[in-house]
């Protein structure tokens, strides 16, 4: 006979907002264009707790993520996962055939690797991006959804070029998107991580042959940008573009200093 | 001639809620119970960027940091920077002369090392924390901390204690404790860690002789907890004993999981 | 006109070991059993770099490596990407003829997910593993490869159980075990993990059923460890059955402590 | 009645190098110049073990630490702790009337903070270094030392330059320098980083006025390097200067790539 340990009365009557599994890592397959690919996640998976119970079964979470992802659904798949936020929905609907809740978290972070064409030679090179989904169910039933990315650009004093004759100092820098919405607004992770990669001095690229270099160091003059330029224009076109609460944050790993600058704000 | 371009009126004329510095690591010097103690400590400094101006003096706020810091204040030290929340104040008021602004923000990352006595040899254990410490101007002038502590215990399964005649997995699990509150609340670091530290199975120690670590044995087999119990109680004694909004987070890096499982809510 | 800045003559000549792109995050394709799966893993490619020339054309390893993953060259990666190792000399030879060199590197870090059955109730849980190859080109031509898997399992002291009838504390602990050998030795990735997973007091797994974790508590306390003796039986199996220079790394994150314990060791 | 488990003889006849205590933070006291300083650095202490003891007794490893480091010996401090090294050999000579051991080794990391001139306005700046010294007692008793820094800098493209009439692309770099050496040799870890930081295309500073900013991208554009040039400078300097074997690296983190380059050498 097992006990449920589970299902006893707490000491503390005290309800839990997020409790679940986090850090695990599993492999996920998304149907993006057609075709299915695999990927290795970091998922985390949460439901709140009623004051009365004493804990979750944590093994329900496991298996609500490893059946969403089970061969016997590749068939499946094909047809419905075709973005990280419909899978995190797939394992949420799994999840409430399996344990009692009001309120749901998925979160996935992976990489996402997207073909550019380099400025000038025109070759193909292939770019790698830190994205990052979570769908929330509220205790209403409604679906939520947050989208991040995370891109790495460039910045180029326009202080110090202003005060060297053209000269200046230039360095790479991270810019974050958030993007909090509701699940069915259309937002693609692909058009997020344009509208950050835009607003650098330059885009930056995995090849670049002597001509495209040449291209990058041009553009980066012709276009000098603060930290705080950049997330000015990431914040513009986000807010034209997506519907939903938007978040910023715009690192810049200064070349003169053995600091960052940070430049961050959100609606 | 020096041209001031962070004086420029920016393309995009968009208000910035944090423009600054992050990951600066400097010397900071804390008058602790009477004696100057010096740490090095990991800095963020910002302030906000009103939509008419294109940028922010990034080395005033260097400068606020480092004076607040140097040899000539050591008196100053002595007296007033009692605590990681006046060091943060004593740096905004520095900032307050040197660059304008509605808001600001100072963020102190370091370590404290506090003694305790082993539970049966009674020797001293110098035992590690993570904490950090904000300090917020708002933009009517009131002043909010924000303090957060990281404390290492561990958890002990009473699910499987139940269902193994007394056998169980035990592992270590990481308490994150944050109270926000006005400037002037009566908050110790300390006390915050107290209330993670005894809301484990057991405290840990850095060193144990045998008789240490069988006391500390026998206590997390009489006391097993769940991740959302140690959770529950850090949450129930913060309330009780904080005035601020209060935010729990515990993680325990399960044994017999190559993943780790989470309890978290705030209030 | 383009200027090869590269092929001029350094100020200091001096050769160097390894000179190259790290920390680069590309799509390769494997083809595992007969099937062709997708990694995003890191790569790191180097080269030596004579006295008489002030460097290296970096574009030219990054088109070594995304050559090398190319949609052109699937039908070559169905016969012949069968393991990283030979994913890396593809890389290796497809360099050769693009940029002169004496010694060439290539680094491939990533995920691999087995599936394994759980203790008791026989169902699927899928396990992440980190692993990492080398495949280095010595300056005579031969090929040699390092190996490396890291698995997380757990300690279970038997120093506390032999003073507390039984009770005793528990942790996850790290293994790390490498293998440096000639190119040509058959050595499993997954036979390295079967290795490390095995010494430890018990595998874990991502999920366990209450029946499962049972089986998994009762074999912790049958099978109690130092991390010297999960070192040293993963060093002994690892000679047995592996061919080349062996390092074994462990560490435990105390459940009692705030530190963690090492056991090291090599042939 | 204990029971000294690590005393007995385990299964596996096997010796182990290096088992011991990792990752613990505590205070140390360095007399530097005349002045106690407190550092919160990380340590790491390990002894070997023979084949026939099963484990070692971990906490009299953090008894000869915390000792070493204790209220009663601040007298001692002041005459003889001057260097990190120093302090690494006091905790070694304290294990010896511990633990019987053939070899042992303590490692120290730290952050160093030194003021520098600012290059144009002539003002103090506190810039931070990464430090790690590892203090190795030999079966033979003799003792060595390993020291080393990490430095952020920068590289400046000479290619880029070349092509593009004198403007290019620049980015923060990280050099890292480990000399090991005879307990005796005189290196001064301040010297090192001397070394590193003269070795980029410019040193950085945590406080820049505009003026200072000025010079230092003048120096920039003066005086571009690869990053294979920083790596030839700082090992050509090194060699000269230390008298040990000496390993060099430095990583740039590109500002038109998403990844990093690296060029490595040792002697």
């Amino acid at each position: 006979m097992l006990v449920e340990t589970q299902e006893e009365a707490p000491k503390i009557r005290e309800p839990l907002r997020r409790v679940g599994i986090t850090n695990l890592r599993i492999i996920a397959k998304i149907n993006w264009k057609g075709k299915v690919y695999t990927f290795i996640p970091v998922f985390e998976i949460t439901i709140d707790l009623p004051a009365e119970k004493k804990g979750i079964h944590m093994s329900r979470l496991v298996e609500s993520i490893t059946e969403a992802m089970s061969e016997a659904v590749e068939e499946e798949v094909m047809e419905a996962h075709s973005s990280l936020e419909e899978l995190g929905r797939a394992v949420i609907r799994r999840l409430e055939s399996k344990h009692p809740h009001r309120r749901a978290e998925v979160w996935i972070k992976t990489h996402l690797i997207i073909p550019r064409e380099t400025p000038a030679s025109g070759k193909t090179s292939y770019e790698p991006y830190d994205v990052e989904v979570g769908v929330i169910k509220n205790e209403d039933g409604t679906f939520e959804k947050v989208l991040r990315v995370r891109v790495i650009g460039n910045t180029v004093c326009p202080h110090a070029m202003a005060n060297n004759n053209g000269k200046t100092h230039i360095q790479r820098a991270i810019g974050e998107l958030e993007v909090r919405a509701g699940y069915d607004e259309k937002i693609e992770l692909e058009e997020m991580i344009d509208v950050v990669e835009s607003s650098f001095s330059s885009p930056t690229y995995t090849l670049l042959k002597t001509v495209d270099e040449n291209a990058v160091v041009q553009r980066m003059f012709e276009n000098p940008k603060f930290v705080e330029d950049v997330a000015r224009e990431i914040f513009a076109k986000a807010k034209e573009r997506f519907n939903g609460k938007i978040h910023v944050r715009v690192i810049s790993n200064e070349s003169i200093h053995k600091h960052d600058v940070i430049a961050e704000t959100w609606s």
